[in-house]
């Protein structure tokens, strides 16, 4: 028998990089996390243990280093680019190179009512990524999105009417605790965008439509924030969502003679809904 | 604008269950976690919020939990193939539905220089997954694998004659630590299969190679592992394999005057290199 | 021979829970995680196996969720005093009981320039900390703090002058990366405190200091962090902080013929340095 | 008003080391992770920033690197006695430093039936500790344990005839499943310790009592479990015990008109139970 290779990928993950920039006394700072991966002909590397054509991962990790002191890290979907294009012109067997940064969150420390030059405190775990393809003679493809989102509602969020087998239990309610952390991940069409700006844009319409959509259950309310984001957006092509339902129980509380009027919630992390859609621009 | 919806799904994740079978005084323990996820047309929930269609993810675990009090868990591919059929009958618009199913590892407690009949201690962190895909009126697609198989050799591990460019420090070495937490998932091609048999002979293969193949990289041997496990059993059509490389450094001695022959080695956990790639049988 | 109980605690840990207070639209959150732990005379317990001195673990974590509805939750000072006590009350063995809160950051979600009612995001990682220990026919002990306040500076931050022996290879420094995450505890002395506004004074504190101090080492500004708390409000009889050194190591970029002025770090997780000390008030 | 320093310390935490030894074509593996940390008179750095006696986190990392170089790191006991005198030995101002190391687990891949020379598999998640405390002119204090020790049992064990108020909704059971993560702590006497061969014996003595002990309660077994590891090896002094409860829900399956005989039960993790207890011999 001849096992055949049907498709393969390297590269590295998890390059750390913190850059400081200096602008007389006031510091910014950019905390990236960046994954490479390589995709093209490799296959003697898996076949014939022949490792001429792969350029070490390690070298990955050098290039996004040298490549962010000599050049801007923001907006990350151009540093992204930039560090794509470079390793796909170095590894003539590489046929397309996929660069993603993750931002992490710091915001300026507030001492005396006024934001500090250089102190700065973590935001967040949400995470904005940058995501670019750069293939051979083409032109790169340009993702953003974000991760890990986490936010609360607590009215206007209903689930009823579903349809009940006979492994049903739950009940209908038109008041209960919607809480997520979104996953956002959308694509840019061809053309100039400003990616700052854009990416904050979207990033408000979802947590609007969040807030103030009269929510008939997760599904309703994810597709109402993928078409915000689109319409904040003409650049925006399409956009996928993913929508874990972290699961709120009403405490019962008729042991102890007490009501329980929406108040008293136990959050809870196992099982949790999961709830995916992706949406394009309609014609 | 009108967004539309171009693909969609949702289910419960993370369903946590733990069955005891009890055989007079022995007992045997399957601990589980569960995920299920429907695929089919479920627009309307997301347009309209008109959930008729939708079958509660609370259903799902719930459902879950009655079949494994009615039928066998092991093994863990005919499970996943009963829930997913339970739940496909149960939802007339889901026309996919997946259950995968992973497997903790519980190994008896030896007491006395026996195996206790009712005392367990967990195994590694590894875990083995079953994952079945039922489509209305097809056949199911039956999926098994390995998740977070952590392994590492000291002998027979090479990495040299690689391409090299202007950001390329790295040398040529013939002896390095090798260790990786090995994803592996096959699919089951047509035909009887003795799950739990076939697990084991391709987990024993994808260890004896690993253990003994002279790796010239992660690449070559992750090839020779996957050609391994498709060798072993015939019921593989193909093998999908991920090797995160889990670097070691050699740690620099010589400010303190001491040598360091492949001896003191400092384990990293970012960045890795992250290698994958896909086998089919050939013809 | 005999083995002899020199110490015991027992408890429930984790108890999770979120109050939703409604005024008319408005809604707050308070999103807590708990800990109960008695300590007594339960001897009986651990060398009879009897148990008619244990109140249920079980029990703790109704009761937390029975006071929430009937009680305020905040300050978190006040609600664990009125656990800690109703459980000191309820169990006659126990002679200390002590009930510590974290609690969650979220924040309210900008909508259209304002604050929305009911909809939020979560903040950072950061959680407030209450403790209270009730004993019978005392006062109750109150301690407060910040847990895993994530703090990263770029200017003022020094380490020069230091021991040296064959080991060590660093070099003097005047200008680093300075990062942590601030773990603080607090003892309140005896006398009225108006717990949130104490609690928000420490933090402003703790913060403006780190920001702002002239570092030599991380000794040097945890000890005028500490100072500044205990200066910041009479209330605090002393202070616990620790201080993990999450090291940013400076990017070498000569093999590519770049200099690194500082700009490019590699952040790493692993080893870190800790640093800890406790100052009480002087006389 | 002057705050005073009340007590402090310093250290470097989570260096790790992996150290491969090579006796011919046999290899073996030895993968820890080390804290140390020192206390004495370290005043001035807190409050003048004056770091002459303070020996760098980063010389301590170095020291664990070069002695593990020149001596055996096995047992652990024995190379955190020399790191933690070595380091003593080389602060001045230290008058006390501890060496704590974790051994993570790692067994021999069986290929074609035998154990390989070079090639390995890790184990469970649990780690020996091993803890030396040196004081300048005094004996070191030796401690060892095990941490994240994941155990369950499904039979001889109860919780009945406990406490109850007006909170407690809990029911006698006779036959519950038990699971727990222990964590075991012990202090060596003075006098000669084969550490590896104490370590083996209390281990096997902790889950031989966990597995057959007829259980009222986790306090009880948690008792006889510490006795039983005095008991194993005169060298104990004393023992330290903590067990999360890792409470199994037994699933309710009566909407689905199906009785559950403690069969089928559902793992959580939140809130969980937290028993703890030291043994010492008695006179």
């Amino acid at each position: 028998m001849d096992a055949q290779l049907a498709g393969d990928s390297y590269g590295k993950s998890a390059i750390r990089l913190l850059k400081v920039v200096r602008d007389d006394a006031r510091h910014a700072v950019h905390d990236l996390t960046v994954d490479i991966r390589f995709e093209g002909d490799f296959a003697a590397a898996h076949t014939k243990g022949d490792n001429s054509a792969v350029l070490p991962t390690d070298t990955m990790k050098n290039t996004v280093y040298a490549l962010s002191r000599q050049h801007d890290v923001d907006p990350p979907e151009r540093f992204a680019a930039r560090v794509a294009a470079e390793l796909l012109n170095a590894a003539h067997s590489a046929s397309r190179v996929t660069a993603e940064i993750g931002t992490h969150v710091w915001e300026r420390i507030v001492v005396a009512g006024r934001p500090h030059d250089s102190a700065f405190e973590h935001g967040s775990a949400e995470r904005r990524i940058a995501s670019v393809v750069c293939v051979r003679g083409g032109e790169p493809t340009i993702e953003a999105g974000v991760r890990d989102l986490l936010l609360l509602r607590t009215a206007g969020s209903a689930f009823s009417g579903f349809l009940r087998d006979r492994h049903t239990t739950l009940k209908d309610t038109r008041d209960r605790v919607f809480s997520t952390a979104v996953s956002a991940r959308w694509r840019y069409g061809t053309g100039e965008v400003d990616f700052n700006a854009a990416f904050a844009a979207v990033r408000e319409a979802l947590l609007g439509t969040f807030a103030t959509h009269p929510s008939e259950s997760v599904q309703h309310t994810l597709f109402a924030m993928g078409e915000a984001a689109l319409n904040a957006r003409r650049e925006l092509a399409d956009i996928h969502l993913s929508l874990p339902n972290r699961h709120h129980l009403l405490a019962d509380l008729t042991p102890f003679d007490l009501d329980n009027p929406n108040m008293i919630f136990i959050p809870t992390t196992e099982p949790f809904g999961l709830i995916e859609a992706t949406l394009h621009r309609g014609t």
